[in-house]
């Protein structure tokens, strides 16, 4: 399984290079005061705990794993670190894959001084500080890589893209949860939450620095596209269904948080006015203080409902439109590589 | 007076230059949901309330105002906004210079939906964004500037350097407000927090542009961190004895919220244990149910103490050691400019 030890290489050169960047911000930061170390010591800690998917579409879309797409592919892992910290403020969150994140850490360290929800709130401020680093890291990574001077320049855009992006889906997954007489469609913000910095951007940015020829990019875009949707709704679902163990995060938390996914649609689109389907969804969907018991019987109802299977064949349905979006590419073992990458979703877990 | 006529001419410049970035900005994010359109008008408005002190600097630092500078002094601009709108979260502010800034205009949005402390809580997640897509803005206007590729390349380590001296500055600022048992000096803080991005980074990116020789770069720097701790030690100042209508921002918040300035320092160090004095700011300097007469109280105390003439005569201390540093510039017209901006700065009330 060749795309197994892309995957790994790219993963263990990133994490190499980002241990050294880390190392020396660290330095760098101790020589301003050494409470600024822990933040760039939180900041490294987290980083590890990725998957590495991000830099390997980098790799695929360049073709190669060699020293000149590591601090690019290192980008993409670094803004989507920020994405995920800056996230976990937005949805309060002080765990990420199981681990404290940089709030939970900074939660610790200042519980000593300070009433819980004071701690709380300067925790999440170290955790702005912390992603705004790492943005600020991404675009430094690219402009001093080895790649061409007109490339990291097409580098830079396009990551600028894939933020302005993401910026746009964070802001529409948020207010989906409270603004009624507004349409969200959970479409689109899979599409510009997920599949944009997620899938697409990262091709691109390996496309870019391959020097691929135009027709490419469209069809990068067209799987990217896909696939992340795809792999959001099965995120939404694994949110429900998912055990901690693989997910890393509760299973209650996306019902009694009230969020809006296309699994919840489904559901809702099946209820029947005035049923107790319909009385237990109200009573306990979006209630904070709805009981492990009550979500554990509205799964239930869910499950029972048909809606699971629906997410299901929805995802299945994303996921076979990203392969067929592969048969045109220039590289046969390009199209083979995320075929492949995409099996390997479709089973996913966590 | 040339150096008014440079100053108001770069702001309108920059102003032009945002106006027409943000607007571009905005038609896209309409493409992507019309509530992400929100975000950028948002930032388009709390952007153009700023002096535009940053991007003068820049054009000091390059001796000139021409089109090739323009978004290299308007990145400048929008990392100082995106700083502000990150600080807003962590010190909760919904008004920034006499207006509703990010924060405070989403709360407006939102209410109607949520419950006053939710709608807070989002309102803030949107302003968390809005910092972010200004961080990214900056270095893609960088990148995309028409300067040569490796004047740009050195910009952007610059303008890392400075976000990584202002997180820094930021979250030692923050720890200060409640961690007893270590030591913060404010002059460090203000070091990191204020000269670092506001003064020595704008002059350098503007000499890294205009290819000035080795050693005006650290006439710069020593002119830029002493005018920066004059200037912030100034901002705290003005934080309790300045006027609203002048600062933008209520003078007894920095009282009620314990913020630890230089000014704080001199006053507590004058106080007689166990006097009334002392009792009355142990009560007082940090309760966020202090009454404004209290406040008021303490303020007379503060000055009466003798703190407020020697924080005074320690920002003129600082004023004059940045006038000093500038004897040796290669260009004695820079040195000019720089000295009648310390003059006007001496003189500022808000």
């Amino acid at each position: 399984m060749q795309h197994i030890d892309l995957w790994s290489a790219t993963k263990t050169a990133v994490e190499k290079y980002l241990t050294a960047l880390i190392s020396e911000r660290t330095t760098s930061a101790q020589h301003i005061h050494r409470q600024y170390q822990n933040l760039w010591q939180d900041i490294g800690h987290v980083i590890k705990g990725g998957k590495g998917f991000r830099p390997y579409l980098v790799v695929i879309g360049y073709g190669k794993l060699d020293d000149a797409i590591v601090p690019i592919a290192a980008a993409q892992e670094m803004v989507h670190a920020a994405v995920l910290m800056h996230d976990d403020i937005i949805d309060q969150d002080t765990v990420r894959r199981n681990m404290l994140n940089v709030n939970g850490r900074y939660l610790e360290r200042y519980q000593p001084y300070l009433p819980h929800h004071e701690a709380l709130h300067y925790a999440y401020s170290a955790g702005l500080l912390a992603g705004d680093a790492l943005l600020s890291e991404a675009y430094l990574a690219i402009t001093q890589s080895s790649m061409q001077a007109d490339i990291k320049m097409a580098v830079a855009g396009r990551l600028h893209h894939s933020i302005f992006e993401v910026l746009g889906g964070e802001l529409l997954d948020v207010e989906a949860s409270f603004i009624s007489d507004i349409t969200y469609d959970p479409m689109t913000i899979s599409r510009y939450k997920t599949s944009g910095y997620s899938f697409v951007g990262p091709l691109h940015v390996g496309a870019i620095c391959r020097g691929a020829p135009e027709q490419d990019f469209k069809l990068l875009e067209d799987f990217g596209i896909n696939a992340g949707i795809g792999f959001q709704l099965q995120d939404d679902l694994l949110g429900v269904f998912g055990l901690q163990t693989d997910t890393g995060k509760s299973n209650l938390n996306d019902l009694r948080e009230a969020k809006d996914t296309y699994l919840i649609k489904c559901y809702t689109g099946r209820l029947k006015p005035g049923s107790p389907e319909q009385q237990a969804f109200d009573a306990t969907f979006g209630n904070l203080s709805a009981t492990d018991a009550e979500l554990a019987a509205l799964k239930e109802n869910i499950e029972a409902s048909g809606a699971r299977t629906e997410t299901e064949q929805k995802i299945g349905f994303y996921y076979d439109q990203a392969v067929a979006a592969l048969a045109g590419l220039t590289h046969p073992e390009q199209a083979d590589e995320l075929t492949r990458l995409v099996e390997l979703l479709r089973e996913r877990r966590g």
